[in-house]
């Protein structure tokens, strides 16, 4: 009962919780698969297949066929994404990030980052509303560390910013009714007035190219699926605005390094942050929930079970580019060729250099973080 | 039955229905008579008793003491008042406005006056978001013509200005859940998001001040007993915030000139528009319901009724300033010694008269508005 409860899953914007069932989300949430015919035609445009699409992290789509369609017309889309600043990034959090700049690089796109302060002081209840409008800044370094290109990403804090957004909010929130709001986000009586309203303000990003430039052309926002009740009723409002409904392509949640694969930033052993010096990431690599046996003996006479293993997961989705490479770890746990301990030391040599490197563009990215301003 | 429905009071910021009982009022609100004590201390820094407080214009507070003992004791106070601009501006909106000034002028206090074009665009489903732009800077115009100082007078246009009180707003909206929301103002499933939210915009600019210079003070706010939900949640956030609660002095509507009162700018025919020609204003006074009989010879003989009349109404809000002179004419109404139509005639004239002055000071307004902008 209990660990029925506990399997239970739930995936909302603000939690998830349990085994997530991708399949069921798309059935759920009404969704499309991301099939392999789409990801051909993304690499059209892009060259190789990216990582993630080969490995199916994004595995989930709205309307992507219809913005590739419209760009092989020569109508261009913008991307959109963003980042509730309550905390450091951690490494689940570039994932979205990593692919989102590649399809700027290969489509030559405007990105449009969202960094929601406002947010995240409205849905937890000890932020204050300063800290959160500082983690926007600091969260704002981890993505231009990645690489983007000041003349295409255009980083929207919304506190900040709100003055371009909020007449794009009031027209979004003027056609969504409470009750629509309630059914979609599971609203509460005690839910505090401003959270309610704020899905408006997730909306507004999808039009603000229009809005500012003239161009009427679509966004596409690559995200975590847990995401999608925004973009649902955003889609709902959008023709009646005169806009194009935003399309999305929905990623996995990277598995956090606790039991069945559980992260979150309220239990920071179980996610890895960009700022974690060397010996916590070794530390948490090395608590880390893996398919191995109790014994050395047992392991290599049984083999592992990489496929409910957290490190062989962190290696799927950013540490081991080599697809052929993978394969040999996987076919190696399952044969008991190699032990957890090997894995986890490999692992943690990985992120560290990544997190060495990362931070480095991380602190340069100071310098440089206003021209990344929408108003710049 | 239906006369019964149509007597029901309903008060609420967005409707006023049936004959208003101000009594019940102070009663149902909670809030304090405006006593002659209040009164007195007030003339002590203004000199003469104003006439909307001579005859009772004014008749509700809270916390009007409070501001003051502190006042009293060298802590100054600012004004706050505002104006939903869904159309052009009536006289029922210039009578709080007035008293403000005399407030204003006596006290040497600073107006944060908010045009809540978000408000009206979120409420009235039939308004585009740039008509109550468009109506906000016209209706300040009215508020300018008034003769209010720009040094001291500071006019927040919500969505030009959004950036100065969204954060204020955000830390409001934290503190008040929906179901305190819904039943302070009756919100509905059939409610929008927008709608929902909008209280903590009206509350952001009890703090304004504070926020701006630094200087801790409390906001008095003389306006309609309409508006007296907003403070009701307003007050009880601001101590959590770390700001005095906002003090109120409460007026009485305008009535229209319909049967029983009834003043509907959806009705234009039961208010004056300050833009009406002065055919209009004849044609609207002359269709206005009275207290007179059926018949000349019948008024002659039993008199009139000043106490249901629209027309006595007006002198007395408005346009008889000495109070022997309305005394007067009440005396000659109840004899039987004037008519109707000697009264419509008389305060058609001084409409017109009035509003002749009063729309060539707004057309010179429209020289001086950007000094009036909180953004200056």
């Amino acid at each position: 009962m209990v660990d029925e409860e506990r399997n239970e899953m739930v995936v909302t914007p603000w939690e998830v919780r349990g085994k997530v069932d991708y399949e069921r989300l798309i059935r759920e949430f009404g969704t499309q698969p991301l099939t392999t015919e789409l990801i051909q035609r993304i690499a059209k445009f892009t060259g190789k297949v990216h990582l993630q699409l080969r490995r199916g992290l994004f595995f989930s789509h709205r309307d992507l066929d219809v913005v590739l369609d419209l760009y092989e017309k020569g109508t261009k889309f913008v991307l959109y994404t963003g980042r509730g600043p309550s905390g450091p990034v951690h490494l689940g959090h570039l994932v979205p990030w990593i692919f989102t700049k590649h399809l700027q690089d290969h489509f030559k796109t405007r990105l449009y980052f969202q960094m929601t302060d406002d947010e995240k002081f409205l849905v937890k209840d000890d932020l204050e509303l300063e800290e959160a409008t500082n983690f926007a800044y600091e969260n704002a370094l981890d993505l231009i560390a990645l690489g983007f290109k000041p003349e295409n990403t255009f980083i929207i804090y919304d506190v900040q910013d709100i003055d371009l957004l909020y007449d794009l909010a009031l027209k979004v929130a003027k056609r969504i009714t409470f009750s629509t709001a309630r059914a979609t986000f599971g609203f509460q009586e005690s839910t505090n007035i401003g959270w309610v309203f704020w899905p408006a303000i997730q909306a507004a990003p999808c039009f603000i190219h229009a809005k500012l430039t003239g161009e009427n052309v679509p966004a596409l926002i690559p995200a975590a699926i847990d995401q999608d009740p925004y973009w649902r009723i955003t889609r709902d409002v959008a023709p009646k605005l005169g806009y194009y409904k935003p399309a999305q392509i929905h990623c996995r949640l990277l598995p956090g390094l606790g039991v069945g694969g559980k992260m979150s930033a309220s239990e920071p052993e179980t996610c890895i942050f960009t700022t974690d010096p060397p010996d916590i990431v070794k530390r948490k690599v090395w608590g880390a929930f893996t398919g191995g046996k109790p014994t050395v003996a047992e392991q290599r006479r049984m083999g592992g079970d990489p496929s409910i293993c957290t490190v062989f997961q962190y290696f799927l989705f950013m540490f081991e580019e080599d697809d052929e490479k993978l394969a040999e770890r996987e076919r190696q746990c399952r044969a008991g060729e190699v032990l957890c301990g090997e894995c986890k030391k490999e692992l943690t040599d990985r992120i560290n250099s990544f997190l060495e490197d990362h931070r480095r563009k991380r602190e340069k990215a100071r310098n440089i973080i206003d021209k990344f301003h929408i108003k710049r």
